[in-house]
């Protein structure tokens, strides 16, 4: 959207779909931001209403997926355009799939209100969230800007959300062997943190759609998004030790 | 795609979609279901060739998106037509995910090998797995013949995939709380369990895109498609006494 085109209105659509895709942003951010703080805060009542609020993000995926295809139906755009929509319509996608992810945390608190566990696990959970949320903030910035520098500093921070997350199932995994009494709600726990670990593999799915949107290409390097408490192992020595 | 084209390589391009969306959907059922043997089995030579089969549907998605976009700016095609681009590229999103459960699935094989469970575990895993597959080879059926009927069919099994994913996910808590020693494979086991689920909610994803393509619209009833483990309380007792 550097340069201007000779038809203006076709600008303009450019426009309503890049603020579509912030808005988007916002709207799932927050609403993530919020399903942490029900489960902290034991909050059922705002754990119902970020539950609600997810179908605003489903209309907008939908609306910004017609407007796109229409627009590309209609402008044959090419070149830095055409990427440009084609990019607001996975990014659409993948930050629908945020607000889901910050649904399914809130849908997990009613589970987890008769037993309160440690205040250290809601600490590193909101840690963690915060981590992934900063990941998000930053790369729809990136794309706002338009700077290809940011994005590829936004995915070096990847590895700081594997190690966090690989920490935080092996912390609640040992738990869960010290306390049975507390598997349930500590299996709640690790479903709620591969949601927020999944939160970081959308934000780089959307840095890369960045990248294409910039450059005409994806970025060439495997990235190290894979889930690393694969590697957790069997032996209950092993978890405390790494654990430490 | 029922009536012909007057430009026949339209018609040509159609079909390397369709062709392309059957290849990808044959390639993520294969993936799917030898994870689960590589599970049962407890094969991490199986397991590794799974994980490194993923890329083809990666690529297989990227292509069918370049292809797809390009099809629609140089053709500007209307109607039912649009719909069927548009929805490839949904379709081919949902099916290269799949896969990607597949390789999850893989990836915690060698986490599981020091211990094995009980062969009623990997039976009723496997059981599950079926389900969903199944789940998806109607779909893929429905779109192949464009059926409707079909579509709204699958769509039903959707109870039976939750029922199932519940009555697992019950089954494996109730195990962890009387064998503490096997919390670990058992929450690999649960990971494993949620990733079938998710398989089945993506074949219910490609059933509304496959609607959508047929009629012009999304169906209007509301899916059961969460999971309805968010109601497994902390109560041991409850865990039991449902679990039977």
């Amino acid at each position: 959207m550097s340069a201007q085109h000779i038809v203006r209105s076709f600008d303009k659509e450019l426009d309503y779909l890049a603020k579509k895709i912030a808005e988007m942003g916002k709207h799932a951010r927050h609403m993530v931001e919020r399903s942490i703080s029900a489960i902290v805060q034991d909050d059922s009542f705002l754990a119902d209403r970020v539950i609600a609020e997810d179908i605003v993000l489903d209309e907008a995926e939908r609306d910004i997926d017609e407007k796109a295809i229409l627009i590309i139906a209609l402008r044959q755009p090419m070149a830095v355009d055409l990427r440009e929509i084609v990019g607001t319509i996975r990014m659409s996608a993948d930050l629908e799939r945020i607000g889901d992810m910050g649904k399914n945390i809130a849908k997990r608190v009613a589970a987890m209100t008769e037993i309160r566990q440690s205040a250290s696990f809601y600490k590193n959970l909101e840690a963690f969230a915060s981590l992934a949320l900063r990941q998000l903030d930053e790369v729809l910035d990136a794309y706002a800007k338009q700077s290809l520098e940011r994005i590829d500093a936004v995915r070096e921070h990847d590895d700081e959300i594997d190690a966090m997350y690989t920490s935080l199932f092996r912390e609640l995994l040992s738990y869960m062997v010290e306390y049975p009494s507390n598997i349930t709600v500590c299996t709640h726990l690790l479903f709620c943190a591969k949601n927020i670990e999944r939160i970081g593999d959308h934000a780089t799915n959307i840095a890369e759609t960045v990248h294409y949107i910039l450059t005409g290409y994806y970025p060439l390097s495997e990235r190290p998004k894979d889930d690393q408490t694969y590697e957790v192992g069997l032996d209950k020595k092993r978890i405390f030790q790494k654990n430490v």
